[in-house]
C-alpha cells in the first residue's frame, strides 16, 4: 500500500473518530447549547451525500467512515434536542 | 460532469461550508465550552492530512475544501482559549 493511500486513510480516521470526543463531552455535560444546530444538519446531509459517493465509486472506506460518522452526528442531534 | 462527481462535490461543500454556522454561533454566543477541543484538534489533524491527501494525488477540490475548512476550524480553537 503506498504512502498516499495510507495518509488518506489516516486522514479518514481522524476526521471521522474526531466526533467521538464530542459526543462523549456532550454526553457527560448534558449541553450542547454552544453547539450550531445548522451545522450538525449540513454535515448530516454531507456524510450521507459523501457515503452515496463511496457506494457509486465503489469505495468501501468512504462508505464506512461516513455512515460512522453519520450514526454520531445522529447521537448529537439528539442530544441537542434532549439536552436544551 | 457525471452525476457521481456532481454528488462528491455537494457532499465536500457541505461537509466544509457546515463549520460556518459552528463558528458564527461560537462568535455570537462568546461561549464554546460544550465544544470537545479534542475533536477540534482531531480534525484540525484529520483535514491537514486531507490537503496532503489532496496534494498527493493532485486533486484541486480535496486541497481546497480541506483548508477552507482547517482556517474555520482554527477559528473555532482560538474561540475555545478566547471564550472559556
Amino acid at each position: 500500500m503506498d504512502t498516499t493511500i495510507v495518509i488518506g486513510y489516516i486522514a479518514g480516521c481522524l476526521t471521522t473518530l474526531s466526533f467521538i470526543p464530542q459526543v462523549i463531552r456532550s454526553w457527560r455535560l448534558r449541553e450542547t447549547r454552544d453547539l450550531s444546530f445548522l451545522m450538525l444538519l449540513l454535515f448530516a446531509v454531507g456524510v450521507c451525500l459523501w457515503a452515496v459517493y463511496g457506494i457509486w465509486i465503489g469505495s468501501l472506506p468512504i462508505i464506512a467512515a461516513n455512515l460512522i460518522t453519520f450514526v454520531l452526528i445522529l447521537f448529537l442531534v439528539w442530544m441537542k434536542f434532549r439536552f436544551k
